[in-house]
């Protein structure tokens, strides 16, 4: 910090985020912390931002990112622009020359936090992530500070507001199509939407959860992530059956000394909390050995909600706190689980397809639990479900890819894992 | 910390949680942090003990505080004892003298935690108590070191799990007094159950998070408090009729200069958040300006979880890491609100009563908005409610005194105020 004792804040992009921290920090009415230099593409646009009258006429805009990192003013660099690169390279840069660094950087984080973090320790500075995960929900220093005690051994949650948003409306009636295009309208879902729907997002923020409860460094690329935008109505019809409802869930636990994670849509009961998130709401549940499940649940994104987890973290960084950060250790993740399935099959009715079905299944040594019809769909589409009894997740893909093959299967199989509500648990 | 880069514990109290501590920490396999003594009295008894078994054989048991306090092989004193005298003055003396102080006391944060902390800060030693509210919740790491960077309007929670097991057991079909002894027979009641049932527990829980999270100093004296035990089965099902369920409620919220505290049984909407705690589990629930609501839960009391979070506050002291203190004010408690509220009557029976309550609640200008009778009670013993619009609780309780004084009414009403879903929170 410098003498004056004001912490010399130097910002990596000024647009929601970034605007929006701007604005929590004039209205904190902090006088020692104080935003010196702000870089981004396209400085005069920027200036006159509705956001930019929170901050003090004296700051400086820059279009080159090295005149923040390495500017003699600045104390903390706060990087709100995202991806891998050149940005990994800048905050590596500014570590090294001492200065703190806050970001919300999940990608980041998620692939290159050890070495980064090995950079700050180095050089006694501050690398902190609040806004990472799940925005303005605490989790990441929830559980840094305050489960560091536990042996954590599983971490589920709704990690990615856009599917939370998505499918919470699919649940009231709306229709994947219709819902996706709305959400990118109203700007919570990106044009090429492939990163939430398709689980890329979800997955580093579950790599990051990993690393922190899990205590476990697993590789973002090895997480297998299932789309949710082969959900649709009729899925949530059977699920409501099934006492259900359908989320994409992110979620990892140990499994000896290996990690078991996923992220995809999975069938939730519904008096799991999980089940409660709605619209674009976060959610957490840690499972601790002594301390039992712990839920964290509020606004995941947006610009105010993530601003509050960067001013948090600046605000930890002026008084002097550091994050508790304990040891990890490399895991492989298994994508293999053991876990009761939803399969949904689109048909064109004939004679036998029950049996058939339940053929394949027995050859696999996979018990069915239920097998639910609903009256009304045409004969020629016909949608009908299968649940099974807890089984290998490798072995009914080999099931579902024979399945699949046969000649009345109109759509390939969807398989849902259904999540289990344990007795002594909320998760 | 010693030289040798082992932080000492001295441990007051091996009792439920002291001895969970003791297991926890075994569990962690961490070798930098020792228990090296333990105070308590009949240390015979406790060497005994089934946990004594996770102890260091090395460890010292001493039946004077003092030669925990002020012992040189001693870095952090970890205290589990509770109340205010005599341990108040141990605490003081350890801070003073340069020893870290981890804390699952209540009482004594709520009462006299700001000049604890002052003695902390000059003797640069931490004082922590992650314990001390919801046990293994993180809400105090997870609002001081996540939600810094927001303005929090208001706080509430469930924080007496004794409380929420009596109601959400009552909310099931059971009788106040079976399920009190049942708990009491349990070990989640005390014998004499005041403590819990008639809020001083929460209310001292809910000055530490009025401070934590509104950053204001209250006197737990000043926040009214309303026992849990005059409310009985037939509250129950009007409040289903509701849409509500009955739970222990401490909240606080600023209003002005001053802020508005209360503990006490309260209708919820089933749509709350707080309506989910079931069985002895605790939810804080935060309400930021910036960053929306954001709820805390899990397993707030029992010996392991609050070792739990009495471990986490231990390795954040081992790590370096200090707790964010943010600046209080000291702020007047008001108890007065503008609420809508349920007032239940046991009334004999004859024609009038209700036209003599409603001119009661007219003369003092508060609205009816429903009237519930249901069939099935005895004329002589009528139990019926009247939900009022949002008024005064000071001039309801002037009408309530008013209609308590009424010769048909056989018990004094009882006033509980009801909860309301604000339209874009959870809370």
């Amino acid at each position: 910090m410098s003498e004056s004792s004001v912490l010399r804040v130097g910002l990596l992009g000024f647009g929601t985020v970034g605007s929006s921290f701007a604005e929590v920090l004039a209205a904190s009415g902090r006088e020692d912390i104080l935003i010196t230099r702000i870089f981004n593409r396209g400085v005069e646009r920027k200036r006159s931002h509705e956001r930019a009258k929170f901050l003090q006429p004296e700051v400086q805009w820059i279009e080159q990112a090295e005149g923040v990192i390495e500017a003699a003013d600045v104390d903390v660099v706060v990087e709100l622009i995202g991806g891998l690169d050149p940005v990994g390279g800048w905050l590596r840069a500014a570590l090294k020359v001492g200065k703190h660094v806050v970001t919300a950087n999940k990608q980041l984080i998620a692939y290159r936090g050890p070495e980064l973090f090995d950079v700050a320790a180095k050089a006694n500075v501050q690398l902190l992530y609040g806004a990472a995960v799940a925005g303005g929900v605490p989790v990441i220093p929830g559980v840094a500070q305050g489960l560091g005690g536990d042996e954590i051994t599983r971490v589920s949650g709704i990690v990615n507001g856009t599917c939370n948003f998505i499918l919470s409306s699919m649940e009231a009636g709306a229709d994947y199509g219709e819902v996706l295009a709305n959400a990118q309208r109203a700007g919570y879902a990106e044009a090429n939407p492939s990163a939430d729907v398709d689980g890329v997002d979800a997955r580093a923020k579950l790599c990051i959860l990993t690393r922190l409860a899990l205590r476990a460094e697993i590789n973002p690329d090895e997480v297998p992530a299932q789309t949710i935008s082969a959900v649709a109505a009729v899925d949530f019809a059977y699920a409501k059956e099934l006492g259900c409802t359908i989320r994409q869930v992110s979620r990892s636990q140990k499994h000896g000394d290996k990690v078991q994670a996923r992220v995809g849509p999975m069938l939730v009961p519904t008096t799991s909390p999980i089940a409660w998130s709605h619209g674009t709401q976060n959610m957490v549940v840690t499972k601790g050995r002594f301390g039992g499940d712990v839920v964290f649940s509020g606004h995941g994104a947006g610009g105010h909600p993530t601003a509050v987890a960067v001013m948090s973290d600046v605000l930890a960084i002026a008084q002097g706190s550091a994050a508790v950060r304990l040891p990890t250790k490399h895991a492989e993740v298994s994508g293999e689980v053991s876990a009761p399935y939803y399969l949904r099959f689109i048909v064109a009715d004939e004679p036998g397809i029950v049996a058939a079905i339940a053929g394949v299944l027995a050859k696999h040594h996979i018990n069915i639990d239920s097998i639910l019809q609903h009256r009304g769909h045409e004969s020629e589409r016909l949608p009908f479900v299968v649940t099974t009894e807890p089984c290998s997740s490798a072995v009914l893909e080999e099931a579902i890819a024979e399945m699949g093959a046969m000649p009345f299967m109109l759509e390939p199989p969807l398989a849902l894992q259904i999540l289990v509500v344990d007795d002594k648990d909320t998760d």
